[in-house]
């Protein structure tokens, strides 16, 4: 079989601490399913290497990465000496635009054992994903500041949707909820309020729901759309979302589910023309970095959504991608687990059960 | 005492049913506290209106409504007939931004007698004001689209912060946060994804904090702060937003506390120069109109609301504001209730149980 290449940044805080729990859990299920995973590591974008060299990352990051076939990331940020525009921009975002990841893929699952702050729920109960735009949108550098410094200052803020960039995500989330039990997909908006951009994600939606009739869809604006997050989780299966809101409701949805330090991600190029990122989605923690208490399910879950995508269909990565989910959901279930869901026992402890489970 | 005089707009759906519920009990609580409220009522500003005249109101609807007080405002929209951009546009979103009610004042508060979707929380728990920036910001009709209909095609999307805008609702949260007990106040914020408009949020936030030396005050991306709003709701007191992130966050408000059909709503303009707007947050909901079943607490809580901001201090109506909402504490404690909430009664027979009540 092939071998591939994944390029292993663990970044700042307690990405340095859950990322070698991840790499243990891959390279565990890799071996047990014969599947060849080579790791090569880098400190950069880190605030460390920033500190060094006034920049998150070398010239030659774009060439250097480029050729592998994904990136396994742990968490950037350490705003107490680098500012958080800075430290995210230059490495993180950067990624996600210059390598297209034009995907955010986040799952929102209630899990066995994680106290749900919802009442009445249980584990199967919630199970959808967020699919989110991950590369224009509301997210964007274009605009500026006049009359600075008076009474009369204001700021623009432009807000940039394409054709291409809108209709690729939603392609995306379509093609996703086709292939799942229930073939939902609701379509994040704000039409009723945001004038321009919304109306024309709506007019988008209702084009690409035309190549995809086996799919029932609806559209619902963003406030009440996170209202139903909390009220009617249930309900949901898959969700498409701008960039704005994919971000917001990918930290709304496992808020519900107990689980937002636990929530894994992928950043994904569907084309593979770039490596696609896989990374927690919790960040790097500076409070309790260092005590060796990070949760690193997050992380290994990350790293099972990575297997996923590399195998790319087959059946041996599934395999390895199941059976790292269901050692998560034991570990959970019967311990050790962190303190942050009321264990006591450390990151390396609770690493080594999955692996063990695995 | 001066008569003050007060536009009742019912609008359309459940608007129409909640409407003189909250008359009922408006006009109740003056009588037992000496208040003198003279309501006048209006049939446009519905999508009735539209399908006659071809607008949603009278050319002269600024000129008829500046000289009142207050408006009570029931719902519009009706999307069947009339899409929400023209009824929405046409109505509400003109009287906020032509009366300039800049502030968007929704209280969140876990009340006795209602199930709460979160675990483990009683009522006392939860009770704080988002404070929601209401006429610039995100909601912006400034933008345009090119390439229409080619695979080049885009449309950008402005938004616009100004400091006289983002200014004054600061200003107005800070003071809300100092008169109240725990004088905290939480400003939401994107500034590590949205580069330009909220960092300069976050600098006039730094700017205002300085001269309230009284308030403890924090910045939260409003990811994580969504999410907050669901694990730990008990922490908030105060939670100031512009007009998109505070649409969001006073529609999660209410689902976190159970009260999403039962959540008010002011739309002030503290300097009073033009009449400032009551009304639920909950919209003409066409599903349920004409059974005679909508809840009227949302309309009612609006109406004390109304009448403390009217009074502006005045002890006679603020004791007029606390009976309504003691009112409605007794009501939704013993019933009758309406079928959202587990009961069986009708809108008129819970709206007076809440006037007997008062
Ligand atoms: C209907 C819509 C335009 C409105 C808004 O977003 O302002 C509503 O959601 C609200 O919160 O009052
Ligand atoms: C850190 C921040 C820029 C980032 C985002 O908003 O995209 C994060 O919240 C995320 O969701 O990955």
């Amino acid at each position: 079989g092939k071998t591939y290449r994944v390029a292993a940044i663990a970044g700042d805080g307690i990405g340095k601490e859950v990322l070698p729990e991840g790499m243990r859990a891959v390279e565990t299920a890799a071996a047990k399913f014969g599947l060849e995973i080579e790791f090569t590591s880098f400190d950069w974008a880190s605030c460390d290497y920033y500190l060094q060299h006034g920049q998150m990352m070398p010239d030659d990051w774009f060439e250097t990465l480029k050729g592998f076939d994904a990136i396994y990331f742990g968490a950037v940020g350490w705003p107490a000496t680098v500012p958080d525009h800075i430290s995210l921009w230059g490495s993180l975002i950067k990624f996600r635009r210059e390598f297209d990841q034009y995907v955010n893929l986040r799952p929102v699952r209630l899990l066995p054992g994680v106290p749900c702050p919802l009442a009445n729920r249980k584990p199967g109960d919630i199970d959808f994903f967020v699919v989110r735009e991950n590369t224009e949108g509301e997210y964007s550098s274009v605009g500026g500041r006049m009359f600075a410094g008076t009474e009369r200052e204001f700021v623009l803020q432009e807000a940039v949707f394409t054709r291409h960039g809108v209709d690729r995500i939603l392609k995306f989330a379509f093609e996703l909820a086709e292939g799942r039990p229930r073939r939902k997909l609701t379509a994040a908006t704000k039409s009723n309020g945001i004038s321009i951009s919304m109306p024309y994600w709506d007019e988008r939606v209702e084009e690409m729901a035309k190549s995809h009739p086996g799919v029932s869809w609806d559209r619902q604006h963003i406030d009440i759309l996170s209202a139903r997050f909390v009220m009617q989780p249930d309900r949901f299966d898959v969700v498409v979302a701008s960039n704005l809101f994919g971000d917001i409701l990918s930290d709304l949805g496992p808020a519900c589910t107990g689980t937002i330090g636990m929530a894994p991600s992928a950043n994904l190029n569907p084309e593979r023309r770039f490596p696609s990122l896989f990374e927690p989605v919790h960040g790097s923690a500076p409070d309790i970095f260092g005590k060796g208490i990070a949760n690193p399910v997050a992380m290994i879950w990350s790293g099972a959504m990575m297997l996923d995508f590399l195998g790319n269909g087959d059946a041996a990565f599934k395999a390895a991608h199941d059976a790292i989910i269901a050692a998560i959901e034991t570990v959970l279930t019967q311990g050790p687990r962190t303190p942050d869901i009321g264990g006591t026992a450390g990151t390396a402890e609770v690493g080594k059960a999955i692996a063990a489970a695995i």
